[in-house]
C-alpha cells in the first residue's frame, strides 16, 4: 500500500466529517463525487441513491442540527487500485432543539479516486444497539 | 462495464445470501476472501475485523436462527477495476426459538476479484427504522 494515498485517504475522510460538523452544504458538496453514482445510507434511514437525493438529505439535516461532534477510532483504510474504503466508529455528541444526545454509529465510506484526487461515493452509516438490560431490576414490594 | 463481471458480481452476492439461508458454514466460508482484509458489520452489532471473528460470527448466527428467507431488491452493481460493490434491500422472514419476525436491512456488499473469482470482503448491514407513528389513536371515552 502507498503510504501517500493513504494519506490522502485519511484526510479526505476527515474533510467529511469535518464539513458535517460545520454543517456547510457548500463544502459536503466538495466531498463528494459529483454524479449519481453516489449513495448515502444515514443510520435507520431508506439507501438514497443520486447526487439530488443525497445532498438533499445532507441539507435537512443541517437544518435539523445545532452542533455535531465526531471522535473517530478505530479507524481502518483498504486501498484497491482506485478505489479505498475506510471502516470506523462515529462517537458522536451532538445538539437539536436544546437536546443534547451521544450515539455509537459504525460506519462504511467508499472513495474513489479521479484526477488524483479522492471523492466520497458512498457513506453507511448505522447505530451500534447495545444488548438491552432490564431498566431496572423488578421490584419487591 | 463489463456485462460479464456484472453478472458474476451479481451471483457472487446471491451465493452470499444463499449460504446464509442454507445456514452453512462451510458455503460461507468460500463466499469470502481467505484473509485478515475481511470485516462483516452485521445490524446492531460491532464491527467485526478478520477471518476469526466475521467467521466466529456466522457460527452464532446459524446456531441460534431456524430458518431465514431474503427477497433482494433495489439491487444495484458498482464496479470499479478490481473491486465491485452491491447495494439492495434485504427483506427478511426469519424464524428462531419459535418465533417469526420480518426485517428491512439496507446493505452495501464488497467483492474483491482475485483470480477471475469474485470473493467477498466486506458486508455492513444496517435495520431501517421507519419513523414512528403512534401504536394507536388515542381512546376517547
Amino acid at each position: 500500500m502507498d503510504s501517500g494515498d493513504r494519506d490522502q485517504v485519511l484526510e479526505a475522510n476527515r474533510a467529511f466529517y469535518d464539513a458535517f460538523e460545520a454543517l456547510d452544504i457548500e463544502r459536503m458538496e466538495r466531498i463528494w463525487l459529483g454524479d449519481d453514482s453516489i449513495q448515502c445510507f444515514h443510520p435507520g434511514w431508506r439507501l438514497l441513491r443520486g447526487w439530488d437525493a443525497v445532498m438533499a438529505s445532507w441539507r435537512r439535516i443541517f437544518e435539523n442540527t445545532d452542533e455535531i461532534r465526531f471522535v473517530l477510532t478505530d479507524v481502518r483504510v483498504e486501498l484497491r487500485d482506485s478505489v479505498a474504503y475506510v471502516t470506523l466508529y462515529e462517537n458522536i455528541s451532538s445538539r437539536a432543539g436544546g437536546e443534547e444526545t451521544g450515539a455509537i454509529v459504525v460506519a462504511t465510506n467508499i472513495f474513489e479516486r479521479r484526477a488524483g484526487r479522492w471523492y466520497l461515493i458512498h457513506h453507511h452509516g448505522s447505530p451500534v444497539i447495545e444488548p438491552r438490560v432490564p431498566e431496572r431490576a423488578p421490584t419487591v414490594h
